[in-house]
């Protein structure tokens, strides 16, 4: 159904009002002062609200999908490392050594990696490489990132794979990114939405220095300036300054929520897919949190224009999901509390509360 | 050993600076780039410092203890529950259906509670009373906490708890208070200690109304005013306008310090027992971590004084060691990273970072 039209979605449902209210009572009940647990309780509700239950259930397959490509505009200096480093760390996820691996199996979530348009000859694995759609994407301050049919592929790609992942029991979903070079396109999709001057929002990414900082900040305008006439089509967007990953993680974002089912954002390229998203598939958001607040500073800009506050703000930049996957242990706390915390009634304890 | 001299503590050792050293290297060595994980890198580091071991290793038996206690300036009215509630929350999470219950175990952690000070005949049960100091403090408003004597059973009571915890395997140490009115006590302290206006610093509690505000600031003030000879003095201040619960805490956190033992400090009331121990142990607070920031604003005072900043900042107000409990799944996941991922040579990854 979807690959007919790839980047048509229907219109998203809001998440369920009657479990929201239920569990926003519940939470008066349980044996604390009201609102005592602060955001556990906004969580906990949305989480109801999401899963059309109160009270909740706590995640049983939370699934972190790691979306890996490689982009042209590393050929202008914009990054710190090499572009051969999107493929070895590739090969690091799927060995288990990477940050996303170790944090992901401690908040009790799994790791799927896929090869949408890694800089490599070949796909990088077999199993990995279905949903590939080209070598790298283009640089995009000289050339669009994709043609017109690779952004539709790729965008499909990123919800049939959140379709495989619900089908196959996800109740929540984290998208990961991991691409030498792709704060670029995200600092530009964002800059692009929000009408923003690139000075302002362009950071270090893994670590450029200033010369690498001017450059990619060059890079960002010159995208711009190619992109100016289409900023309020989202996919044309994604094509002319995105990039496959970005596509595939925007189709893949927005699915979720036509699916009803939840996502941690993680940082400033999920974010910027998002952001693209919530223009595709508009309401999307709200299936949404905000996993972390990551040091760049295109992020803060793109979770205020999509009214997220972030969950944890741990000084992180590293992508792969992993700011998610850290908030992902609060979101199964709060989940924990209205699911399994006794009421006033149930413990015998007095209810004084104004 | 602790019980002839409670009040008096050996030199804190500082926690160990090679494997601080090779931890922060070891980190560095990770496939990342450097500082990308931000403060989890940080709390990585200072688990490796305070074990003296790099890579650290993931905590086995982290153990809450809540300490509840009863204040006779609940007569003032300085809060919006009655005094009764501690019993009956005592016996709801000896069931296990309080916040503190479902977050430790949502975090790894399990959980104990001590009655110190409980306003009931008896202890609340024979398990948990081996510890009372006497049936709730004293109004700090007109009249003392505690006795001399009282106070330094309270304190070695806390060390003792501490020692048996540690004696028994707990690698990590939460403190968790459980009282009606505490906060008035442990603003108080904290007002004491840093010469703040009680105006500046006075909050809600568990959410009293405006005025029970205001007859908590009174209370303050006077407790103050009786307590000006003796803010020099950490013992005294707590006999003074303390409490036997927050004696107890300073015994435990001070003693978990001298163990050598890392601790996850919660909100406001373990907070002020906390500046009360880092005067009594000095030294005591580099073996803590802040495990989040309550909206109380004494407690954003006692953090910034002990130099401890916050790992989540989640709007929560509700004490028992919830604040300290979701944060630990944070502490964890820092762990896993120094002790999990793979280094740029093991993944063969190129390292170009800086």
């Amino acid at each position: 159904m979807t690959d007919n039209r790839p980047t048509e979605f229907p219109p998203i449902p809001a998440p369920d009002d009657h479990a929201e209210s239920a569990a926003r009572a519940r939470q008066d009940t349980l044996t604390k002062p009201r609102g005592a647990l602060g955001r556990l309780e906004d969580l906990s509700v949305w989480v109801s609200a999401c899963q059309g239950e109160c009270p909740p259930r706590q995640f049983v397959r939370p699934r972190v999908v790691v979306f890996a490509g490689d982009h042209g505009v590393t050929a202008s200096g914009v990054s710190a490392f090499p572009s051969e480093v999107t493929a070895q760390m590739v090969a690091n996820f799927e060995k288990g050594g990477a940050a996303i691996n170790v944090l992901a199996e401690a908040a009790g979530a799994t790791v799927r990696v896929v090869d949408i348009a890694v800089d490599s000859e070949k796909p990088l694995s077999p199993s990995i490489g279905e949903f590939r759609v080209r070598r790298s994407s283009g640089n995009i301050a000289v050339e669009d990132a994709l043609s017109a049919d690779e952004c539709a592929a790729s965008i499909a790609a990123g919800r049939r794979i959140a379709d495989q992942e619900i089908d196959a029991g996800a109740d929540l979903l984290i998208a990961g990114d991991m691409g030498i070079g792709n704060t670029t396109p995200a600092t530009t999709l964002i800059a692009a939405l929000t009408g923003t001057e690139p000075v302002a929002v362009v950071g270090r990414g893994t670590g450029v220095d200033d010369a690498g900082w001017a450059r990619k900040t060059a890079a960002i305008r010159d995208a711009l300036y190619r992109a100016s006439s289409v900023t309020s089509d989202p996919v044309a967007l994604l094509r002319v300054c995105g990039g496959a990953d970005l596509a595939a993680m925007t189709g893949f974002v927005a699915q979720a929520a036509a699916r009803r089912t939840p996502v941690l954002l993680d940082g400033v390229v999920v974010t910027a897919a998002a952001l693209v998203a919530d223009r595709l598939a508009p309401g999307a958001r709200l299936w949404w949190q905000a996993g972390h607040r990551s040091t760049e500073p295109a992020h803060a800009l793109a979770l205020k224009r999509l009214d997220l506050e972030p969950i944890v703000d741990l000084g992180m930049r590293l992508g792969e999901g992993t700011g998610a996957a850290v908030a992902l242990s609060v979101l199964r706390a709060a989940v924990a509390t209205l699911a399994l915390m006794a009421t006033f009634g149930e413990a015998e304890v007095s209810d004084k509360t104004p």
